[in-house]
């Protein structure tokens, strides 16, 4: 169940070097990166809208599960960046970061994790996901609805250390189940709807709750839990969240949620595929038009989009080309910023990255929600 | 002789987005990136410190003799990068980027280049390099000197087009020569010493700037010649410039050279290798140890810093280490941005490249000459 995350490069978050945030100074005579070899620190930050993360003892404080989840190495990369970066960002407006510190979780630890993402059994009585049956077939075996499960700590200074003041449960639950009937056979797939998958997983959360809550350090701590549905292994998009919950100290039930409404395309759309808006489609395909006529060679562009409330809300384009010299990668990034500043939808935070026919990051633009014009870096050597 | 330039994800020149430049709408109503499809246009600019490009009917006007070069595959790809760049870097001194637009080189195609970079013998007379003699010893055979040679155009506006106004030749000479005694035995070397390779450089460019006068289009254009020395296949780093000459319009001979002082080195610094500044070497050595320490698992980190007439004008490092999550990318990120502003050599252009283990960009850093701050990205996807 453990593995290593490998990670995609693609592209978010521009962050805009700022002052150290207002928490940089709180734990430590030292401050900021200057990491002391005892005691604690922060990260600094580069961005007011980015958490500072916390160092102890001068290496950073890593998640006491870290590496594991249900996924298994042939599943979607996309799910677990954006299963990470939307629990995130989904906390910063209950836990803004200009008042709180994040924290890799620290209460939840490896073998807890395991055992929770494991099915009921009698030899773990507390995995989350259903018992087996006797079935093996797609439509009436009992599938593994919870694919993943992640604490993150939310930290405000109290004195001359951080005070856990918040955490964030992500449970992310399947759209597709992948097993195997033998060892190493065929792979096989339960599709698991919407419906089906929201009502298991807020069932799971009630338990998640209750236990975390049994936690003396949890009794008092605002949680939040939020729920996301994965996306297929052969989707080029992660998947997103559907609903959360707060619930405030002391709060042992969930009495209500709230939805969260965000949608994931891929650009250009296939045939028959349900899509984005109209006039941002129309806009994609404009720029891929005047990019992919650039070189001589075709370029392939495709993008990820994102949504809230019906609204875009960001992109990722990018673009694989062939590349002769350094010269041609910096007059093509120079059309770029100019070919995105005029197609691409306006006042959309908007990320480009240029890549070599062989997989290598090439020179990559990016322009802020507020960002009228496209920065752009070319990766360069001497 | 010819081979696809493969691309290395290394680091420079942050280009920050700027107003189109002052010929962006010199040759077609449209002007900048809009690209009409038939006539000159450019492709806009993002840093007044970088060249705006020609593209011609819709398509980025590429060289002549695109791709072609001496170099072999097993070659060091941060020649080609380091060739490229630094002649353009060199150039901008010469025609400078506010009044003129870089143009791929168009005045000598492949078949020409290919030959000028061949073996002088009966059936190519125009060969650069000398006649093979009979010895296969490294140290009695004749080597190939001349590894590659390029051609950029600057131009000028000139009514409704643009008019060749400058151009500049760069010459790669080879410090090692890598050859085989039979097609697939062994490879074996013959050393070039800088004094050999300089003087044999300083002909060929006068037989070059023969030739190219004798082109009627060529006859009045100022030409500068660079002459660039290459690393040898195990550098961590590219070569270096070391001459050049500018020549008038109308001069067929070559009267002196300028001395073109400059440096790379890889940092750490191994054992017994002449090295930069020692200031500078304690500041990286700095720097890279508060990084390593920040994972438990440990990072690598190594720098190419880059000297002009003995200070230090530019680094680009580059840190790769094994990554569990998103968040621990940002904070860091964030960590790198406080150390990199607390401990690199200030005031000099510098850029850190975050890479994963299996050689994926995972996030940036980079800071110009006069920024005083580190701006980062992070990779993200949805």
């Amino acid at each position: 169940m453990k593995r290593l995350r490998t990670i995609m490069a693609l592209a978010v978050s521009v962050l805009f070097l700022a002052a150290c945030g207002n928490l940089s100074n709180s734990t430590s005579s030292s401050g900021g990166a200057t990491t002391s070899k005892s005691g604690t620190t922060l990260t600094g930050q580069t961005s007011n809208g980015d958490y500072e993360g916390v160092i102890k003892n001068g290496h950073y404080l890593t998640s006491k599960s870290r590496g594991v989840t249900n996924t298994e190495d042939s599943g979607n990369v996309y799910n677990v960046k954006s299963f990470e970066s939307g629990m995130q960002n989904l906390s910063k407006k209950i836990y803004p970061p200009q008042s709180y510190v994040f924290q890799e979780g620290q209460y939840l630890d490896s073998s807890t994790v395991e055992d929770w993402l494991g099915r009921e059994s009698s030899s773990n009585p507390t995995g989350l996901n259903p018992k087996k049956n006797k079935s093996t077939s797609p439509t009436s075996r009992n599938p593994i609805y919870i694919q993943a499960l992640e604490e993150q700590d939310y930290m405000k200074q109290s004195g001359k250390s951080l005070k856990l003041s918040g955490m964030t449960i992500g449970i992310a639950v399947n759209s597709v189940d992948y097993y195997k009937k033998t060892q190493y056979g065929a792979t096989y797939q339960t599709n698991i709807s919407q419906a089906k998958g929201e009502a298991y997983a807020k069932d799971a959360a009630k338990t998640v709750l209750k236990r975390l809550r049994a936690k003396k350090a949890l009794k008092d701590v605002p949680i939040t839990i939020a729920l996301y549905r994965q996306s297929s292994n052969d989707s080029l998009v992660g998947g997103t969240f559907f609903a959360y919950t707060q619930s405030k100290g002391n709060q042992t039930t969930i009495n209500n949620w709230s939805t969260v409404n965000q949608k994931n395309y891929v650009l250009p759309v296939e045939n028959g595929e349900s899509g984005p808006k109209s006039a941002d489609k129309t806009a994609f395909s404009n720029f891929k038009s005047q990019v992919t006529s650039f070189f001589p060679n075709l370029s392939g562009v495709t993008a990820q989009v994102h949504y809230e409330n019906g609204s875009l809300t960001g992109m990722h384009v990018n673009v694989t080309t062939q590349f002769y010299s350094q010269t041609e990668i910096t007059s093509f990034t120079q059309y770029l910023a100019q070919a995105a500043q005029k197609y691409l939808p306006a006042k959309v935070p908007a990320d480009i990255t240029v890549t070599s026919a062989t997989g290598e990051t090439q020179s990559y633009l990016s322009r802020s929600e507020n960002g009228s014009k496209f920065q752009a870096h070319v990766f360069d050597s001497y």
